[in-house]
């Protein structure tokens, strides 16, 4: 590998980092909210250490696939070691491990928390932890729809992200400009939502606060009760905005290019939003009679809490580990599933869902008649096998980061009672990117309780999920690291 | 498909079944148990519907992969419907739902009951769920070791089979003499396993239902306790017989042919050994306070549980749904993984993981070198592309019926209150046809409490499992009952 190179491109990101630790820096003193030391402290930091990875020069610029997924990888690893410093330093969690955990939880969007009283935290404190939602979506954005797919990565998890960019491509072959296009939709469409909640009555800083949490699908809150602190009306808006940021981001491109034709073609928002429609429905039925027979109230909890949990967004109006069985496991289901490819959302992306289910029917079909050839298609496009192969690996590799976190964060039953839906939730919340699970880590709860040790899986698992495992995974393989 | 040869070749296994439910008659007056008109009334209806079946002349012999399918899965639908009556007749379950849940759970191995207090129940009825459990470990076997390999079966879960039947194959080439082999190995460890539980003080009675229970993997005790009632030598033996009915039987037919090349060239078996090894280690050490620190205890305990879950039988000698949760989470993977293929168990199998995993490195590897080739071995052989890609499918599937099943059980949720872990565990022990899983269904629980509808939707998962996916899944397809 090219180390001197990755080393050199990651110094970009800790210094852009650097300056977003500066603005809460800035914030934190008008704020007088008295966190501004430690964060200026984390800024210097930062920038040092970024400055000095720019000062290691390469020798060449070729950046092979392999560097490529190691940068990504080293980038997202280190912006939440770094990120995790004003946590540190300012004391507000004395446990390094607790504030990596909370940075990795921002930048890859996750939302989970090891914060028991979060009203307690500095605001400064509380406008970095969502700022890092903001910028790792938009991190996640132009990884996964102007980085991935020109790297040939296997998996190919962003076919539909290309099959609306055949126009796209000739429009714009450069990845520069790609992710200049999306960079500008989600600051629009960040705005016009930051504007709609100061219209609703929110403060600018509730406004900001949760804006960013909805962008990046993130999640985090500066309120104990998330989401349900606000009005009913607001509570539905932000589930809608949610619901927008788990879009592919092309269909936003095709609508400003007024592509509908595109639009029309892609089956995955359609399947996406019949997910989103039919889920609501179910739980609102089943949540029925805990709403005091409310069918209202049980529509809008239901829709808000289905729509931040496909979005992987995790934000909750309710306590949904109090809901009955049916409702959480298909909360948690949701959770596996995940929104549209080529959103800010995690998960398995709907697109992955989809191609799974047309091969495992192809599969029943062939089981009637061997020799029918059968070929999958997605928006009237073959989806060649390679495409199916690769997913179905990834769906197995998911699965198994799952399993295998789950037994080590079972390893905590040595020391402490740890219930088997708080172990297996826990994992899938972190892995899709979500945040709050079931039980000991629902969304009235917090992960503060596990061991060092499980955090630091959990931890991993986020930014496993978030970069869709094999970037990641592959740090830890040894061929990566030999010359 | 060819119906009127379906029919008429199912007719003659309910013949069979008749013949089995006049054996327990015999054995109910003998024992005076007081259940035996119910039985021989049983034994009749069944005889009546074969013999009827029989008399139903196919135009033609000819039979194709989907006719066999269709005779395996409409086999095992039939005979866990008429295996139903005796339980219904006698009225020892009034609820005919429980009746078939109780013969599907005896022919499909998986050893789930719904009864409440098993020691209540007349003895000629213990013996024949006994019996169905022995009857459908063989249909096992011969369905995947002689039938399903000659069917093109395109998930090919059974190559590790295969792969020992280079010789196999020459040496049988035709699927009646490879059954009768079967049989006979099963016949003979059967005995073994009988004479020895004998020579250990067992009744009769006792030592052919724990006989039959742990040949056919099944796990039907006719003790509260289970296993458990035994004193510790006899527990850990039928530990290790479990162990030996979860290995390959193509193992016992190349070591009666003195291939040992064929035994040492062959990986699963090694592989189920080492995860046996480590899976008792991890759980000794993690119940080794809970055994009052009694180390040969918690290896003891440890060592019949792995063994006994992973090749899907089910006995429990300790309520594990007790310990703590490292154990735990370990027992459901392993109810997930289960034994070898080729074997009496059910489970994904040793094989298939071993796949998938090679496959997901192979990934990882293709990341940090994309051009590389990498092929995946077994046994010194490739496995082929297409195999793979089956087996990933199988993979699909098989999680696609377990989170569908999770979603469906817990619909329940409506009328009863049933927990996370119930929900997910029942399906996963009886897709992976177990038995008992965590919580309610755990080795001291019952699966009577579950709704008609959730008890049916179990019932199917027993099959789905059973019959791996996809013959029983074509009877849901409409392209399968096109002329």
């Amino acid at each position: 590998m090219n180390r001197r190179l990755i080393f050199n491109l990651t110094g970009a990101v800790l210094l852009v980092e650097s300056a977003m630790m500066m603005i809460s820096f800035v914030l934190s003193l008008a704020l007088h909210s008295g966190d501004h030391w430690p964060i200026l402290l984390s800024a210097g930091i930062t920038l040092a250490f970024g400055g000095g990875f720019r000062l290691i020069h390469p020798a060449t610029d070729y950046l092979r696939a392999r560097d490529g997924f190691a940068v990504v990888a080293l980038t997202w690893v280190l912006v939440s070691i770094f990120g995790a410093l004003p946590f540190f330093l300012s004391g507000v969690t004395p446990n390094f491990f607790d504030a990596v955990f909370e940075a990795a939880s921002g930048f890859t969007t996750t939302g989970a928390t090891i914060f028991i009283d979060v009203e307690s935290v500095p605001k400064g404190l509380l406008f970095w932890r969502s700022f890092t939602h903001w910028a790792g979506g938009m991190g996640v954005l132009v990884l996964s729809l102007a980085i991935m797919p020109r790297m040939g990565s296997r998996t190919i998890h962003l076919m539909r992200a290309e099959s609306t960019g055949p126009s796209a491509e000739k429009l714009v072959p450069r990845m520069g400009n790609t992710a200049r296009i999306l960079y500008r939709i989600y600051l629009v469409l960040s705005v016009i939502m930051f504007f709609v909640l100061l219209a609703c009555g929110l403060n600018w800083f509730d406004a900001i606060v949760h804006t960013f949490g909805a962008a990046g699908t993130g999640g985090f809150s500066n309120y104990a009760d998330s989401v349900g602190h606000f009005s009913a009306p607001v509570q539905t808006l932000i589930g809608v905005f949610c619901m927008i940021f788990g879009v592919n981001f092309a269909m936003y491109y095709a609508l400003i290019r007024r592509d509908f034709k595109a639009i029309w073609k892609n089956g995955e928002w359609k399947l996406y939003f019949a997910i989103i429609l039919v889920a609501t429905g179910l739980i609102a039925l089943n949540i029925f009679p805990q709403c005091g027979r409310n069918l209202s109230q049980a529509i809008r909890l239901a829709y808000f809490q289905v729509s931040s949990i496909i979005t992987t967004t995790g934000y909750a109006t309710a306590n949904f580990d109090l809901w009955p069985q049916l409702s959480r496991v298909i909360l948690v289901l949701l959770m596996l599933i995940g929104s549209c490819a080529g959103s800010t959302a995690g998960g398995l992306k709907v697109t992955r869902v989809e191609i799974l289910t047309k091969n495992m029917l192809r599969d029943i079909r062939r089981t009637v008649r061997p020799r029918s050839v059968n070929l999958i298609k997605l928006d009237g496009r073959t989806v060649e096998e390679e495409t199916v192969s690769g997913v179905m690996g990834f769906f197995y590799a998911y699965m198994f980061v799952i399993l295998l976190s789950a037994v080590l964060v079972s390893i905590d039953s040595f020391v402490r009672d740890v219930s088997f839906e708080s172990c297996l939730t826990a994992v899938v919340a972190t892995v899709s990117n979500i945040g709050p699970g079931l039980g000991e880590v629902g969304p009235m709860g917090s992960f503060a309780h596990f061991t060092n040790f499980s955090k630091a899986v959990l931890t991993l698992d986020m930014l496993v999920g978030r970069l869709e495992l094999f970037p990641l995974l592959m740090l830890f393989s040894p061929d990566a690291w030999k010359k």
